[in-house]
């Protein structure tokens, strides 16, 4: 399979969306089943037996020298943020395919078996928690995610049945440490510095973690013309000042926040707001210098607040620590690239979460950056070039290949992991 | 009827909600039906002919010493904002209602009709367009609003098929100036002027005129880890500043602004808003001083999204001229006033919009507001004195017989206008 097909595929996948006028799909919906379904048609076709596992995941397995060996892993996700574009996770998934098509013939002479997942859910756009794939693949579950809506009301524990999935049964998606060798996926960079250094490839050092909030402001709904400025106790202004402390504060110190939803209630054109609700995202290579941007963030908005006779409140709904990547499978991937000509390629921080940081509480991680347009991700225009994915087809199936010979000489932990951040 | 009975009616009007958890009862809804048949009952109870136009506006009317003669018109507004309180527009039409079947016995010796009038629409809050109900009583019609639509995509000209009503008759609600004394609107202060001065009522000298806008800032959708400050094309940032610039330039200028509504696209936790929207509602007692003051902002709003590589975009939704009360009008509703005990009593301009500014199109107008605690309006916490509602009974009801004695001498113009905001 060449390149071009791999991005056939990927626009293949499109055709599954919530949305008639662009591309929205989230965890356990219709349209993730149709995409599950052309996946699995993939995978056997790739000669893999394929299952669709208890949490939603789509699976597909070739056995190894002896049935029942330790799996090395590839894969992304099929999930989508709402207007997305056509490449983040899904790029990944289908160069996995075509990677594991090409090596079939000679896994059944590997010390260990390969694996192909495609993750139901990495973006937490139906349920606002990210990852429900990948933490129920690493057996990270939290009984209270059975409660999490959507913005219908559909609990987490109704869409899995409405699914056809058993809620009961979903710890059989947990993958046992033992039963894995590692993991390696292929993504897109979702940010502007292999284009600025003109390369097409990168390998990754580790996985910022995002800590995420539900910020909410509370005031006081009042008539918008009858109440005097001294009377007024306007959330949706706390929630403004709060929006620009929040980037003015992120910009000094070098860390990353966004606030991408935001709500005013009552929500009408004539009533002062009485809350305002804000979703915080915030993210640094290093969990210290995150965390510790947060207490100046709470701290300069709870002042704000308290000044305008607003009351603030702050909730955390995700936090994630950073997941560095092995340096074993770093050097697997180092390998990959260098078999596309470049001996020595860029490392990169991946400043977006991946399903790699929650599939690492398992086992071990390794991830294959490829070059896209422009650094715009999470945006229908998402693109990426047919030669760096050509080249990425190369440095996956390489990365692989040195990936079970470090296994099997039993040398998965002799590379030492580089520095954080290092190069970027 | 006691001021006790009158607020117990508006509590009952207050079982005609959407909401099971507050009030919201908004135009040619189920619950603006049963509302309009309430309403029907008790007027027909004070001894009117009583008919729903042909915008769904209830009303009653009670002969003068011959049939057909212009009348003097009392009214307010049933419909809601979202989580209202129980005074705002049902105050003044159940004191209406009392008023009348207190004089129904001497309205036959009159020279004019007397006639009560429950509008529609005035907060605007299905349609975003506000006065439907009593713009279509004055003849202000615009056809381009059989195309607005509520949150659910139905359009006006399909919600008046839903309610019985036939769009082609609409035309049927208008009044002509000929058959009009004049309109006398009480309601509830919606500010904190009249408790400041510890007193029940006040009259109104003008009704400030509001401009309101929908206001769009145009970024660009990203990865939210994924793209560094210097790539950032945030809308919300950018709205953010365009909400704390509209506060500044309000409070420097003395008018009155409001961004009530807000929405980012496409809203997700991880994704950095391509789009935001917002409304602005902006007032004051002089239209000069707020056009002045929307120049300036537009300018700032605008020079900020330039210089952030966004781009801002203005709509004007609504404009209406301040209308000022009629000089007979504001002496009737003094001598009203005077009836209670408060021989020189205070001269209010409003702030909010009233059904009184679209009637003042065809003909003259006056208002008479009750203190209400604390200022609060829109908003669950509405409340009002029944000692003031007692005072407005006999206040209304006098103003309309020193209305009714100026027509018949031929001395609606003969008192002059005080100027505008005074003793405010």
């Amino acid at each position: 399979m060449s390149a071009e097909e791999v991005l056939a595929r990927c626009s293949e996948l499109d055709l599954f969306s919530a949305s008639t006028t662009g591309l929205e799909r989230t965890h356990l919906t219709p349209e993730h089943a149709l995409a599950n379904r052309r996946v699995a048609a993939w995978l056997a076709e790739a000669g893999m037996h394929t299952w669709q596992d208890a949490a939603g995941n789509q699976c597909g397995r070739i056995e190894g020298r002896t049935p029942g060996l330790p799996a090395l892993v590839l894969g992304s996700h099929v999930d989508t943020v709402p207007d997305a574009g056509s490449y983040d996770g899904m790029l990944g998934v289908v160069m996995a395919i075509d990677v594991a098509r090409s090596l079939a013939a000679e896994v059944a002479t590997w010390p260990c078996a390969l694996e192909v997942v495609a993750f139901s859910d990495e973006e937490g756009t139906r349920f606002g928690t990210a990852l429900l794939g990948s933490k129920a693949f690493s057996g990270q579950w939290d009984d209270t995610f059975w409660d999490l809506r959507d913005r219908e009301g559909v609990t987490l524990h109704q869409a899995y049945l409405d699914f056809g999935l058993d809620p009961r049964r979903h710890h059989e998606a947990a993958r046992d440490p033992g039963s894995l060798v590692g993991y390696l996926e292929a993504h897109i960079e979702q940010g502007p510095y292999l284009e600025a250094a003109d390369a097409s490839l990168g390998y990754v050092t580790t996985i910022a973690g995002a800590r995420r909030f539900r910020l909410t402001v509370h005031g006081e709904a009042r008539h918008a013309g009858g109440t005097p400025y001294e009377r007024r106790k306007d959330a949706l202004v706390g929630a403004s000042l709060a929006i620009t402390a929040i980037e003015r504060i992120a910009r000094e110190r070098g860390v990353i926040a966004t606030v991408g939803r935001i709500e005013a209630s009552p929500g009408a054109v004539n009533v002062i707001a009485g809350r305002a609700d804000l979703s915080l995202d915030l993210r640094a290579p290093l969990d210290s210098a995150r965390d510790a941007a947060w207490d100046v963030m709470a701290a300069d908005i709870a002042a704000t607040c308290t000044a305008r006779g607003l009351r603030f409140e702050a909730i955390e709904t995700h936090a994630a620590p950073a997941a560095p990547c092995a340096g074993w499978l770093q050097q697997a991937v180092r390998d990959g690239i260098a078999r596309t000509g470049d001996p020595d390629p860029m490392a990169l921080w991946s400043r977006a979460g991946h399903d790699a940081m929650a599939v690492a509480r398992v086992t071990d991680i390794g991830m294959l950056f490829l070059r896209c347009f422009d650094g715009i991700s999470h945006h229908p225009g998402e693109d990426v070039r047919e030669v760096d994915v050509a080249a990425g087809l190369v440095a996956l199936e390489e990365a692989v290949r040195s990936a079970v010979r470090a296994y099997d000489a039993g040398a998965t932990t002799a590379v030492p992991s580089p520095a954080v951040g290092l190069g970027v």
